[in-house]
């Protein structure tokens, strides 16, 4: 089935231990997509300025990701900049220009309307709920993701539209924040009264967990000799996760564990260098391979 | 086969979000020693004061720890004194008084001189290596702790230790500090280079990570809902994990694997209380299920 995301298409600066870039294309939209077009059909609703030009929307040719969607306003395209520290982990943003973003109003074109699945990636949680009143009849599947820039400064908002949520994607902090509980379990309870069914916690180079009612799921992230950029690891991750689910077509306990490792697995692949560049050349074989691995890499007999 | 543990036998003051306790008894051997007790026979060989009375001694009586190899020193027991902050995480020591641990020449009795697996927890690296020399023949496994104190202080005398020991049992900066990589499947290869073949990395409440010459394998934090004092976490990982492999008398791939899954599950139930509080009224019942839930929580069919 095809699945719809809505979020940010940009231009990044990225400085990291290993190398840097001045301008490339990003956005969690971006990364999203290109992680699920290899599992899935993409629709991809964003705003880009006028200086993203036909070559930079190379990235997604050849792809099944639909750029219907894709809206060009008058004005520059959403810049972020950031350095990464030593360990990877902590990172310094240097700059976040909104500029066509800042106006962005999500239009989903009539192709669009009928998507299963849908991703509402970290935009403002008005924007996200309009989305959804877009959509023709009740979707199969909505994720979320937020930050505590909405969970601090837009808490109503982001309760009207977790209502209307199955699976939130956030990482640990955010987690806490969220629910005012600091141990994930109480917090996942804590976040089920407000919504969502289903937690994913996003948590880095410590892999991720899903809690789904009473049943918890960890997976590692995958072990990397080489680790270049992180950016984008977290929207990659989503992309895969639910790829993978609107792939399958079905919502259910398994379908959910093998969505978290195809999330592992795509997150993985996104960091090995710098922004796109490996996912652009990923193949899909690869995706299968590490999969494969990945169960070897958690499995044990009893 | 019998297991044999030298390190610490303390007493601690305890404080946590959760509660304080101003002496009750602790340290690495204490905690691994009754983890492990659970799964096989332990020699326990430490030292401990005049202060250290038979009412002390009581949470090693009716478990199969042999204490002939704990030594009782004029003077008062090593007294560690530690704060946690709210998230758990970091605690800042108070007090480490080394009082009769600072004089500590570990001796084996004759008994124990046959022991086939031994762990030398958090010591001088001179001493630990002078458990090995007392070791009558080969043991089929030596698994070790350290810590950056050694790592900094006596290079040499752990470069030394470390070539008579299969397995190194750290967590990641310790693994990070060692090697000098940050990657830590880079620092596993450096290290595999001083000695050890398979090298485990306890990372609290992100789990563990085990490399084992090309396999790597992960276990999450078995997730709880409550967790009241972190101490003692990492000694009944290894308590577990030692134990496990002595009760099975195989070391091989899945035998590791799954000691690392005992490991998980000792360290779990040691931080839901205070102190030993947990440990010393945990049933063998109770780790059998939660290994099995451990499974559960892990597993995803391709």
């Amino acid at each position: 089935m095809s699945l719809l995301v809505v979020g940010s298409v940009a231009f990044d600066a990225i400085e990291t231990p290993f190398g840097r870039v001045e301008r490339t294309v990003g956005g969690a939209a971006t990364y999203f997509s290109l992680a699920a077009s290899f599992l899935t059909r993409v629709n991809l609703v964003g705003v880009v300025g006028k200086d993203f030009t036909n070559e930079h929307e190379q990235v997604f040719r050849g792809r099944t990701v639909d750029l219907a969607g894709l809206e060009r306003a008058e004005g520059k395209t959403f810049f972020w900049s950031g350095k990464y520290h030593d360990n990877l982990n902590d990172r310094t943003t240097l700059a976040t220009d909104l500029n066509v973003f800042a106006e962005f109003r999500p239009k989903l074109p009539d192709s669009f309307r009928k998507s299963g699945y849908i991703f509402l990636a970290n935009i403002d949680p008005t924007l996200q709920r309009s989305v959804l009143d877009q959509v023709a009849g009740k979707p199969k599947l909505v994720a979320l993701d937020t930050m505590n820039y909405w969970i601090e400064g837009t808490p109503a908002e982001l309760r009207k539209t977790l209502k209307q949520t199955q699976i939130l994607m956030i990482n640990d902090s955010e987690t806490r924040q969220l629910s005012n509980e600091h141990n994930l379990l109480r917090a996942a309870k804590a976040i089920f009264k407000m919504g969502p069914k289903t937690l994913v916690i996003k948590r880095g180079e410590h892999g991720a967990m899903m809690v789904h009612g009473d049943s918890v799921f960890c997976v590692p992230a995958y072990p990397l000799d080489e680790i270049h950029d992180p950016t984008g690891a977290g929207d990659s991750f989503a992309g895969g996760f639910m790829g993978y689910l609107a792939s399958a077509g079905k919502v259910n306990a398994n379908s959910l564990r093998l969505a978290m490792v195809y999330g592992s697995v795509l997150g993985s692949f996104a960091v090995e260098r710098f922004g796109l560049e490996r996912l652009l050349k990923l193949k899909r074989s690869e995706i299968t391979n590490r999969v494969r691995h990945f169960h070897k890499l958690t499995t044990f007999k009893l």
